[in-house]
């Protein structure tokens, strides 16, 4: 069985972070502060496996399809053959949807969730793009309508929840679906989606870049043009509809987009000025959006940083949900890139660790003879609710103390070497040695 | 893009369990204890990726290997092959002992963590058992030695582990692997795994079938015997020394393997009287245990119920980390089942749901004129530090009422419909309605 072990020497694998366990405490941190706030708004909390079967999946992830990792056992026989095929969803948004189909009996509508797992993409490797990494999503979906007020409602809890993390701010770039795909139409276009897919690269690859790609495709150079001159429009408030208008175009669909953005602009005005943006370049790069759509960016130096990418995003699915089961479900979800946010700002020195260790007091152990009153000191410590680590062997005291240095272990217990003496607690912050009372002991 | 898009009608995936919102907030109040639990002891937190290289995985699964799953990509191209195999991990101890090898400058040893994370193995789809599964572990590994002690202190933080999650009566039966393997040498069986791989399914396939096993392979009758006589063998205390002695074999890798076992029972005996079990016939599948194992399993009536199956388990891998990098790195891990352990209450009935929703307080919405006064009365309470929802929509006051009810939202709360009016405040519970205090309410 074991003969014929190979030395295989561990590396990183790109694109599947994991961290030091004094930067995966903030991490951690982070999620308790998200789930605080998205509970705080009544999201329950909903966990789906990390597979789907290939078929939910499928025409789902538009650009994103060819990077789905499907599952295959390493030593796979006849049987395997017979069972459904299975990938690691690339989102969190469509297991959700199929979960909401497939237990539709089970829930309460509106039906609030969050969720806050891994997704897997395999992209190439690159600067600030992960293969492995964790989202952290709420999304609200009703039968047959959704009132528009949620697609002002979600994108404040997402500012509320960037608040919560103590990170730079972060700016909510924000457009409707509706209004490129009706400015296509009143062109023209009747399949907006060749089009629109390439004037989402246009932070990446620029206006020439856009046009270029464009030509590539047969576009004509005014409807082009008049493409980029609408992707183009950012305003700070309603005043976009304006400029839209000003392109000379009309058409239902178009008229509609500009109202939704135009309520949702006018029913963010509470949040810190500047931090939300009609920004009609937003187009995100999956298909299932239908009105809707945001981008979370940092804004300022540190946008400049991170080289404007995104590090959340969202929108209005209006057939997603309903599509498993032949019903009007629409929904609609905003998502933190968590991994993506704190890879950011760990490449930038940005995190400041916690301790190594979530104890609060470490329990001297001066000799074996004194292992049982060491234990059941630590033990009564934990009982009055503190986090408490006993030293495991009787190592010298100078490198006990050591130890607790290390690992950021912000007090230490001295328990008595004789009967009738008092314990005492040193404070590693402040060097100061006191005697301790075992009953009342508490951390400030 | 999306032409062509098939319909797809959602259905339970065999083996990959997800909950309903009302059980899933059980599950992860459970997480919540276990958290406090493994914090209480110092161990801190880390997370590795869903996938390990596959000559990481390799040679260190045992009978687990052929059921690993692998990754590739759905539309995989050519530079897909020049990249290493990736597969999910079977278990969370060989993740965090590659883990250990590769950051082993950045962590400070003894180092002590817990890790709670889905694992997951292709087996044949079975009662009590799942593809996907959340484990949660807690290790400790040092460098060149780590005490005994530490092989009875965690079993006895998965002992109370277990008290933290309010669950039948769980009883931890603990073996060593020196024992059998050293009865096995002293009878002249210099390779010990293939008849320990058989001694490991006597619960399933019984005495007469582990011997109608061990006969087809050619294991002479008398060893046969003799080891079943062995694995028999199930003591409270330290008894079960004298029980293998009076079989008549000796060999030094025995007798540290009950002198081991026998520590780990007298320092276990702190823990409820008949809650420790030595049993000799604990083998635990994984090839890495070197020393103690154990593994936990409803006592009692649950017993039955649930089969003995196992819940838990753990033991001791001398040579697992280190083989990673060519150190002495000895380890020693248990785990939780949690959702074996979950699911096996499930069946049973036995998981009481929480809310639906974890909101405390439901603020009506009368009419849309008073939209603005509902969502700051909301805010006001979210920033009281509570969880609060505000209706949707204008729908009629009856349907509000009976929202809070299904969700299982314990307060409604009534805000004026004219200025000058109180706000008011119905408990769910007792139907009792009064005014409130926007500035002082509190939940009891």
């Amino acid at each position: 069985m074991s003969d014929g072990k190979k030395i295989y020497k561990p590396k990183p694998v790109s694109g599947f972070p994991e961290w030091l366990p004094e930067y995966r405490a903030v991490e951690l941190a982070w999620l308790d502060r998200l789930r605080a706030v998205f509970e705080s708004y009544g999201f329950c909390n909903i966990e789906t496996p990390a597979v789907e079967e290939v078929d939910a999946l499928a025409a789902k992830g538009g650009e994103t399809e060819k990077e789905i990792y499907a599952l295959s056992r390493l030593h796979a026989d006849e049987d395997d053959k017979k069972e459904s095929r299975l990938a690691l969803h690339f989102d969190l948004t469509v297991p959700m949807a199929r979960y909401v189909a497939q237990n539709f009996n089970g829930l309460v509508f509106p039906f609030k969730r969050y969720q806050m797992q891994k997704s897997w993409r395999g992209e190439r490797p690159q600067k600030g793009r992960y293969r492995e990494f964790t989202q952290c999503d709420i999304d609200v979906v009703n039968v047959d309508a959704l009132p528009l007020h949620f697609d002002a409602e979600l994108p404040a809890v997402l500012a509320e929840a960037y608040q919560a993390l103590d990170i730079p701010p972060v700016e909510l770039h924000i457009s409707n679906r509706k209004i490129v795909v009706g400015f296509l139409n009143a062109l023209g276009v009747a399949d907006a989606a060749p089009i629109t897919r390439i004037l989402d690269k246009a932070d990446k690859i620029g206006a020439d870049g856009v046009l270029k790609m464009l030509a590539a495709e047969n576009v004509q150079d005014d409807i082009a043009q008049k493409a980029l001159a609408l992707a183009s429009i950012k305003t700070h408030d309603d005043g976009f509809a304006e400029q839209v208008r000003a392109l000379g175009l009309s058409h239902p669909l178009l008229d509609e987009g500009l109202s939704e953005l135009s309520f949702v602009m006018n029913n963010l005005s509470h949040l810190k000025s500047g931090s939300v943006i009609a920004d009609l370049g937003i187009i995100r790069g999956l298909d299932y959006y239908t009105g809707t759509v945001l981008e979370a960016r940092f804004a300022g130096d540190m946008g400049q940083l991170s080289g404007h990418m995104a590090i959340g995003g969202g929108g209005r699915y209006d057939d997603l949900a309903g599509s498993f089961i032949g019903q009007k479900l629409p929904g609609i979800g905003v998502s933190i890139g968590l991994t993506r946010l704190f890879g950011l700002l760990m490449d930038k020195g940005m995190i400041v660790p916690l301790a190594k260790s979530p104890a609060q007091v470490l329990v001297l152990l001066p000799n074996e003879a004194l292992r049982q009153t060491a234990a059941a000191t630590a033990q009564a410590l934990r009982a009055r609710g503190l986090r408490v680590e006993m030293y495991h062997r009787d190592a010298k005291i100078k490198n006990q103390f050591a130890y607790a240095e290390k690992k950021g272990i912000p007090y230490v217990w001295i328990i008595p070497f004789k009967d009738g003496q008092p314990h005492e607690v040193k404070n590693m912050a402040t060097g100061e040695q006191k005697t301790a009372d075992l009953a009342s002991f508490s951390i400030p």
